[in-house]
């Protein structure tokens, strides 16, 4: 891709109201643009993230054999009256009434509505185990929305619910989605770990949370640095009796074993073995798809700019060519474009009539991990500079040094 | 895929409130759940086809040069009064107040916010020409919600919005959204046509429809058999003079010059070659992704179910095993599925314990183009029986024609 026939509208200065670090690089980047607080545009670099996070949250609930569907935006208010939720919500439900008078709210979450599907179609054991899950965009009208992706009023989740004959069936669903979640977030380059956690407003019995620490997290753990365990509310650790550290953490999924609570309250029943009429055992699997994003940035930057995992990087490979005036400099660009694509990565081409100061902070600020340099080294050696973002290493590679160096890293 | 680790609940009977056979098909296909009348959740097979619209789309966006982003779902009121379109659009806008008071509204279409973005960041004609697109969830309070996809509260767009410095460029980048969009309905197995047509609300000064001729389309022209051509508004035709026919059809895309309609109204300028401040020029373009859904299947359908053509298919070929305890037949299915898969085609094995009746009514509804039988003639002859559906042919193949009909097609 040339930078130039694309559109990536990098800010100078740091935007007014970018209030953490990576709300400040997804503005200054071109990641995001601002509606209202709290309200967001995918500019073409923050799309290209949002769609390489999502990729990988449905390659891994594939894998364990979940089904993607995805449910309308409105939702009657109606089936929130049925379990209680829509006054346990309050406010943070933006609710609307069309001009033939019905009350819809815009979803929130979706176990209410995932519920009437299944209970519409699965009549019976035999149509068991269900796991059905979506990636989509939800709304809450939030107090006081901050962060940028972290805490906003449009964001995407990745929302799943399972549906069970019985516990043991759960048990398994629920370990499933577990160890789904694990792979999921160690692919998209973060450091997290998991917690036992307290179901709150989604009711049910057993609930884990992802948590990734970092800084701006709004969820505090106490955390015992000799024995490397995060613990919720006590202050000593339960291994060492050693006293706890504060550490906030960033919520990143949440999964709930909620057995019966919305099968009950919505009346989703199924005919089991014996043909006796049961309620599904349910759970729900969340993950911040969007939130994602400004975690990984919180764990992966320095002061320049993001340092993004090549698995979440828009462009794998920030190719700078110093002068674009130079014929035999631009047409290398391009042919070391294809050399690259044909090994699998993303390249970005900077071939702008700028300085080229103003390229490497462009590439720094946007954060591909691999900067390559076309320039000088190449004209009287042709050696190509290539800058490790992660790990600050520079190498001066020849053509097939370059070659050999990114066949072993991919 | 196996259909009995898929999610596809097909149901017997018409369901209540279908109003014409691309709606009764989808309902009736399991690829549609009604949550309220003009308010649709895609099951998982109507999320495949979606995709499958979505993405032949966007690869002829993107060999335009046009390029994407995603807006934000609820907008500020605000830039909508600027344009004076809340007021056009009326009750057809969803509109919420927010908790801190905000006016906002659930988009409709687009051109506002579009062009709030682009003069934030574009302030050169060395930036232009540009086309911005996006793939997004729309929302309009319909008085009559009708025919499943064909008029929801709901819907997926395309649109795309083009900015640059003169009437000229809006031209050239109007002519390349009209190729594209030939494309994209070609691709998609529409019969259609292009007429000239009146741009209404959207204002400008030229617009042209894509029209799929339809028995349940809203739109009506006129045609003369005799020449083959269509008209909007005239009675006999101009070519020949004979009278013309009324004929239905389905607007499937619209593209519109606004020159400078929006761009005035909200103060979106940049400067010109000579610096001086000038409007950017705009043109707009929407394709109905989610009604061309319905308008292929009103196009290709028989009595018995859906006829899709490959490249909207959610599985290309249904692989009936017609004796799943047989456990020769079974093995061999799941080899062809591997065979087939490595041709490029998306295979649904029907491996239910089910009647072979039942598997022939849902694949016939479900409408994969090809279906393939595996059943007696194996057993007896390893022949395989397949059926196309559009031409109605039955083949009787070895393994190896199969292959090589499969080869040919792809």
């Amino acid at each position: 891709m040339l930078y130039s026939k694309f559109f990536i509208p990098t800010l100078r200065e740091n935007p007014q109201g970018a209030e953490c670090v990576s709300h400040r690089f997804l503005l200054r980047g071109g990641y995001l643009y601002m509606m209202l607080s709290g309200i967001y545009a995918y500019l073409p670099l923050g799309l290209k993230v949002l769609k390489k996070v999502s990729d990988i949250v449905r390659r891994h609930m594939n894998d364990k054999g979940a089904i993607e569907l995805v449910t309308s935006y409105l939702q009657p208010l109606e089936i929130w009256e049925k379990t209680g939720r829509d006054s346990e919500l309050g406010e943070v439900m933006i609710k609307v009434k069309d001009r033939k008078g019905r009350d819809l709210c815009l979803g929130p979450t979706n176990e209410e509505q995932i519920t009437e599907v299944v209970s519409h179609y699965v009549t019976s054991y035999k149509q068991l185990p269900l796991i059905l899950y979506q990636i989509q965009t939800k709304f809450r009208d939030e107090t006081r929305p901050r962060y940028g992706l972290m805490r906003s009023c449009e964001f995407v989740m990745k929302d799943a619910y399972s549906f069970d004959e019985n516990e043991d069936g759960l048990e398994e669903s629920y370990r499933k989605m577990l160890d789904a979640y694990s792979k999921i977030f160690k692919e998209c380059g973060l450091d997290f770990i998991v917690v036992e956690a307290d179901p709150g407003v989604m009711g049910g019995s057993i609930s884990h949370e992802f948590m990734a620490p970092a800084e701006i997290g709004e969820d505090i753990l106490f955390y015992c640095s000799n024995c490397n365990l995060y613990f919720r509310d006590i202050s000593r650790c339960k291994k060492c009796g050693m006293p706890l550290k504060e550490k906030r953490t960033i919520e990143i999924g949440h999964v709930f074993k909620l057995g019966d609570k919305y099968s009950k309250s919505l009346e989703a029943t199924f005919l089991d073995r014996s043909n006796q009429r049961k309620y599904f055992i349910m759970g729900c699997y969340g993950i911040g798809v969007s939130r994602i994003i400004s975690a990984v940035i919180e764990q992966n930057h320095d002061n320049k700019g993001i340092i993004w995992p090549s698995s979440l990087a828009p462009f794998e490979v920030d190719l700078i060519i110093v002068d674009i005036d130079n014929q035999s400099l631009f047409a290398q660009g391009l042919e070391l474009e294809g050399i690259l694509q044909d090994l699998g990565l993303t390249v970005l081409v900077d071939d702008r009539p700028e300085q080229v100061g103003v390229k490497f902070n462009d590439a720094y600020l946007i954060g591909s991990p691999y900067i390559l340099i076309l320039g000088k080294k190449y004209l009287q050696d042709k050696k190509y500079e290539l800058e490790v973002r992660a790990t600050k290493e520079k190498f001066n590679f020849n053509k097939e040094e370059l070659i050999n160096f990114f066949k072993n890293v991919n």
